[in-house]
């Protein structure tokens, strides 16, 4: 099991490097009920910072798994949009957010996928006001995880309980820097190189991005004036975040029309506690024509039906196969890892950070209640970068930055 | 341990008899993080019954110690008001309440009383346009318990954690009924008794309760058109709950200015975390003038100081002393147990209900941000009613009814 003083470290570089906790502020929690000991460090350090309070809320899985098994079919047109609103209020009042992630990948395995798919479309629309604060950085917030043992169950299915909670909190320690001597400095280091890394693709002006590789034939093209994103943000409050920990992707706006091809899922996706594996989709002019799964292939059609910007790109991702998340050889059934682990695209909502000027579907930025991450980079994949005048500029090499 | 059947006989009493939820009902659930195995429970039984939405909050009394432990001196004025809001809009369009109490009654033993004040104030403030809700029974509502291993040793506090969890279950249980064979029809039964009870005392038309006892001798002047409640409660929804379960008392109205005398609480007063001992107070034209405590005494006096109406009583209450609660002859530092073993009174706000035609200051019903209740009854104490025309009924004699 994970020290004390281990998981100390990781509240603290949740509080000080990821949400960056000012004094007087809220800090909202979001957390899955078996991470309540990480919860109650982060909220120690967020206290002794300064924040104002500090609000945890739960998640527990088996009152989910409780509504799928007893519920009544209109159960699952419902969500707590009084309870999204009330987060909204307070995130526009100056609350920061931190989010553990940590919920049994599988939690909803089995269900009907109908119902599954009815019961997110109810939850994204009662959240959207909340989500649209986040992804538009008005307050600052991060992402962190929390090894329970349902995850570390499903990541190493062939260990007992304890051996595979010990090797997941390994990893996440090793991803998210937290095993080393000084992970503040590092963060800021690594934070450093990202920038570096968007500054060379912002320069470049590419007009699309040509994604190569077994299955891959895909051409993103992407907005006027977008720009390239990765690591620290400036939230519109002025308090730099590091929104993701760990964070390895630099990103920016496809537009939602010039997305063309064909392209493999390098990498299982988890959505809504339901596994989907071995998505191969095809593109047409912006909008996915064709998609298929080998399992979960309902849930990610039903997905892609959400609206007609979840069929659409809102997001496109570079990462480089030497990430320490790559590196560590996982697939963590987790997009906070495994989007640092692969180049991604995501379907749904654009964020409007990522071009100047902002979004707004009239300038080609995708509008959708989803945004959901998933990975097509591998070490068997090129990518090139399209000039306006048509020169292939080599970027990637085998999941390697040669730019 | 207790076993899962009667735990899950537990939760059905609850979603059953205590809320009444109703199908198409939204269900919040508010509980201590340790007895998430009982929020299951229910979550599920509700579920069954055709909620529409189970939503639970788990407190962590380690997040609150946290708080203390190292929060700046100006946090301790802030508290969630949004989410609080969201609770009340949620109550406001129909959801029903469950509340499961159970955390350690001592958690803030140690820390500041005036900052432990100025907590409770702000959050009573915050809460004030919810609780009114749940006072005035706009919707169905109850209370339930859940043996916490922090609550079971404050209780049994020479028993191993084990031992003392158990001990408390088994209270639990038996003053809930759920130790019955069908603990649904006696609670019908019993909520019926307490029905003629209210009757018999509404036939009165008392204008003062007496109560004498060592260091008790109090007249507390009820209101005019003052109503004896117990038991079942029809809340304005037209939904019969159980609001408290256990519950033995049957309370009702005193006026705000008529009290007088002295009184000796029969057992301590567990409030926000502190236990409060051998509380005296003497009372004048309603108001406590003198206040003391052998344990906590700054913490009540602090209580007593919140508001004017604070000082001032919003509910007499007379159990009798054979009731399951009172027959154990445990001190639960609880108050919807203790309060269940003993005649009491409540420090501030009226409920509305207990009069005919309502509360508001000008009938004489008291108003204020707190509701506290504490215990003066026992086997040496006797109670007599005083009619309008000035003679003594006797309504109570060692603890038990008369009339």
């Amino acid at each position: 099991m994970i020290g004390e003083q281990q998981l100390d470290r990781l509240a603290e570089i949740a509080v000080k490097i990821g949400v960056n906790v000012q004094p007087g502020q809220e800090l909202i929690i979001n957390a899955p009920i078996d991470a309540r000991v990480l919860v109650q460090l982060v909220a120690a350090h967020a206290y002794r910072v300064g924040a104002s309070l500090v609000v945890p809320f739960y998640n527990d899985d088996f009152v989910v798994r409780a509504r799928f098994e007893n519920a009544e079919d209109s159960s699952f047109d419902f969500a707590p949009t009084w309870l999204y609103e009330g987060i909204r209020r307070s995130l526009s009042e100056g609350a920061a957010m931190l989010s553990v992630v940590g919920a049994d990948p599988t939690v909803l395995a089995g269900f009907d996928p109908k119902r599954i798919g009815r019961m997110q479309r109810a939850q994204a629309a009662a959240a959207r006001p909340m989500r649209n604060l986040i992804s538009s950085f008005t307050v600052n917030w991060s992402v962190i995880a929390f090894a329970t043992p349902a995850w570390a169950r499903s990541v190493f299915p062939d260990d007992i309980e304890s051996v595979a909670v010990e090797k997941l909190w390994h990893a996440i320690l090793s991803a998210t820097r937290a095993d080393r001597d000084d992970p503040v400095s590092a963060w800021r280091e690594h934070a450093d190189q990202l920038l570096d890394r968007c500054e060379t693709l912002n320069a470049k002006r590419f007009e699309a991005l040509h994604f190569r590789g077994p299955g891959t034939d895909l051409r993103v093209g992407l907005i006027d004036d977008h720009v390239w994103v990765g690591g620290a943000t400036e939230a519109l409050n002025g308090i730099v975040c590091l929104p993701n920990l760990p964070t390895e992707e630099v990103f920016t706006m496809p537009h939602r029309e010039r997305v063309d091809g064909v392209v493999r899922a390098s990498k299982p996706l988890v959505h809504g506690g339901v596994l989907i594996e071995d998505i191969a989709v095809r593109f047409e002019k912006g909008r996915i024509v064709e998609a298929y799964a080998s399992r979960g292939e309902e849930i990610f059609r039903s997905l892609v039906a959400t609206d007609e910007g979840a069929a659409r790109l809102g997001e496109v991702a570079l990462v480089p196969e030497a990430s320490p998340v790559a590196r560590s050889g996982l697939t963590f059934r987790n997009t906070l890892f495994d989007e640092n682990a692969a180049s991604h695209i995501a379907l749904g909502q654009a964020y409007a950070f990522t071009r100047r000027g902002g979004g707004g579907p009239e300038a080609g930025a995708n509008e959708s209640l989803i945004h959901v991450d998933w990975m097509i980079g591998s070490d068997r994949v090129d990518v090139d970068g399209i000039t306006p005048e048509g020169s292939v500029v080599p970027v990637m090499r085998a999941g390697a930055f040669v730019i």
